[in-house]
């Protein structure tokens, strides 16, 4: 192949992808929340870093999982993105996005991953979707810090038997364990020990 | 090691890098952009894609370069981001950075992966480091398209003999071509034959 | 039926689409904009004052073509907005959001009007469908006026075949002379005559 | 009357109230919110919706309540908008403004509403009131929901003799009812029985 | 008098004032910018510094320049911004507002700093004024530098008659040389041999 | 020295420190805000008119104190903003700072005045160092005021221990006085009897 031709079709799927960072996540309707940061691409980033650890702590492939992460929500550029509301009157035609922006690359491994992906049957892609909604829990509990209500009930429930819906949805261990954490510490807990008043 | 020790820790990490997409990338002050979309996360998000095909292009180990650039600006939730004056000015301890972020995690391979990108040795770091220059090179077309003059003076210089800057600070082939590729396709044209006036 | 019930139906309505505020146009993806006041509240505010000139120029109902203006983006609540990249990929069920979000008011005539819109068969459905688009060609002229590129070649093309291709989606004659009328006149030529610099 | 001029001065009108979206309503000064969704442009379109209902359940003229509160706060383009602390200290020449505004426009129909607007005696302006309040009294449950101490204390009350100020402005049966209504339904509820998480 | 009279009314004051970062200066709605950023209390904040310079240059009182700098927008807290266009159409009462915000501190000298700033005849008020006129001119070259159009007319004229337009306005020789400066000096240059891309 | 060399050396001044306004204030990192307003140009503003009152309490030099004020953040556009994480990992040259960014104004003064804050010995660079404190008193009450729990454990701690934690880095008793009664009015108290429902 012309090495000419692939890089065109890289540079235009890498100023394609650079849109995710223009597309906002949607939940923010419903959460009537003013965040302006939590966008594709932001979400993508964490999603991929929590997929490493859920990976390493059940000791499968390292780097399918983090590239499955990364590529979780990119048809949403084509798609855009569809909250809880949304999915009740809409239907994606994923597989041809999956085709059109994944399968006329250049090279074939980043559309086999997102198949494995949508297949949800590896052990990887259980892990990568357990990822994504680890990172809403951990929103949601920033969200909730920051006075927003309506993250409290997504976290604690309206009344006792919605508590620990959030978790409820969680497939593997190492998941289901990261999530239960995530809701006994604090969302700036991590600084605790380290700030110092005093310049350098 | 005591996996609830573990978690801890990880959820802990979780939450701090869920800073980065607080933190603004600081040519904003130079570019006089409003784009509030540019963060630490989502900068990484698409330095971590560049890098899977520059290392598929050099045939580098593809997991080794994308998790470095994941991490390659971990660091500045510790430090905050810092332009190109600002470095004049401030020293970052980035070595007791790395040690007490990535060094104290259950699992030695991410503090490793940093280690080797700083050293800018092996094909894996150069490449990663290229990636993060090609994500400058893209939003500056990005930012020229959308009207900013300076983004246009970065990008073709203010005389001749600043014309192509950008592209001379990168190290390997595979960046230095897909950068030329950068300045010939427009940040609009991956869409032209997407787009449909027509409702599915 | 019960005033109560009504009343809560309303209530819940209203709330719904206090949310449409929250919807950000996706033309902004494709745009590489950064404004953020575009909305689907606030572009279906001018369509309504638009539709309602065209309507008087072209002697038609008044209140049928305003209405329809109102509710012709309020599905989106329910769909979210789509350009014309996701077209190509989405199906959205308008008919079900139609009846379950207006055929449930305790009025149908809500629900009667946006069928009528729905089916662009009466001058009003066809008027409010060019307010619509009309909308479209004042927003790339302000966003040409403040310097995005991308808004040019959307108004003017990027070769002469798509010279006034924005101008040729439109129905109406009314439409067609506004149209016209908008490339000639400049966003800021309004308020020419009313500055002062003097105190009152 | 020459049609060119008559499309002029329409094209002209549309530009100016297209900055009502620039235009951010100034309860947020002393709200202290970070909304930049609530501009001039979105208010005034729910509003419009609210009027509706309030007519409809009054039995008074759709067209007319509807088109006076899409007028209602169209003055403010010229004069900015001013919360209640504002008021104390400017005397805004509104029926100048209007006759600028609307009095210029091919058709004397705009500023016929508005002067009935104004006065405040027909049913259908005092119906556009209270949809102006009921929006006000929408957009306090939501910023309460997502934290806000200061919308709460105005929702409220400090003290009991403050409860229900909101409600004691309005002036039509109907606007009290769901006035009422409205602190009784939570800004959530209105997806509790529509959202899924099965993709379609 | 009791000091702790002074302190509450000193506290109420600076969370009034703490209010004008809140209020986006209003030229933003016919220059059709995006920026946030530029606000009463952060465009105050430069008018005092560049009133520095021209006291300093003109040899009159620093404190007394600087201070009427600080206070020159303050009463809009109680009016709100009103651009050319609004002063067309409001009055604003801003002796009563002087006596009310500064007359009612526990100290006279604020309220005598913007008497005489008001009255416009010392040296000081004049070039307190020329301050602010020259913070504009920075203002609009910025926003010119971004690739807005409409600053550019307002610095360069849409005819040749309305060149300088900014210019004419300033009354001390100290600013208009000041001024002419401005025009020539591109608002990128001071960090032109400040950059280094080598860390420290 | 001539005068045009002054100017041009103005004029990048005034252009650099513009950029103040760019440059938000980095606690927002860990308090999870989404307020953009609080930039080093709004933060220094209130800085100043705080310093003005504890000059006055205090009976010494205003100037000094307001200027010192204006200058305490001004290095930042060199540096960036750091919050208490930060100072931990990065070593700021603010002398090299100073003496390139005001060292080199065709004026001494403003020099000597940074220099005289940095040394924190005179009454004056104590003030304005507690005004500096002051603000951040001020900002976390608002910040408390809209629902954000992290400041409200920055205001009250965690423990007993940690109650006033704000307040004990205060050095002069006018500021400790000043900051008892922020904590005891509240950020919405200052217009309780200003507002008016009626027009003028």
């Amino acid at each position: 192949m012309d090495n000419q031709v692939n890089n065109e079709r890289i540079v235009n799927f890498l100023y394609e992808i650079g849109t995710m960072r223009k597309l906002m996540r949607m939940h923010r309707q419903v959460l009537l929340t003013d965040d302006m940061s939590d966008s594709i691409a932001s979400h993508s980033y964490r999603v991929a870093m929590i997929s490493w650890f859920l990976a390493k702590q059940e000791g499968v492939d390292l780097y399918k999982t983090v590239m499955m992460s990364l590529l979780h929500d990119m048809g949403e550029v084509r798609s855009n993105d569809h909250n809880w509301v949304h999915k009740k009157y809409v239907k994606i035609f994923e597989e041809e996005i999956d085709k059109d922006q994944l399968g006329t690359l250049p090279y074939p491994e980043l559309k086999d991953l997102i198949d494995e992906y949508q297949k949800r049957e590896s052990k990887e892609a259980v892990l990568a979707k357990d990822a994504d909604l680890i990172d809403q829990i951990l929103l949601l509990r920033e969200y909730d810090w920051s006075g927003n209500k309506e993250a409290s009930i997504w976290l604690y429930g309206k009344g006792k038997d919605k508590v620990n819906a959030q978790l409820a949805r969680l497939q593997s261990d190492s998941a289901k364990k990261l999530g239960e954490e995530i809701y006994k510490i604090n969302p700036s807990d991590w600084w605790n020990n380290l700030w110092t008043p005093n310049n350098r």
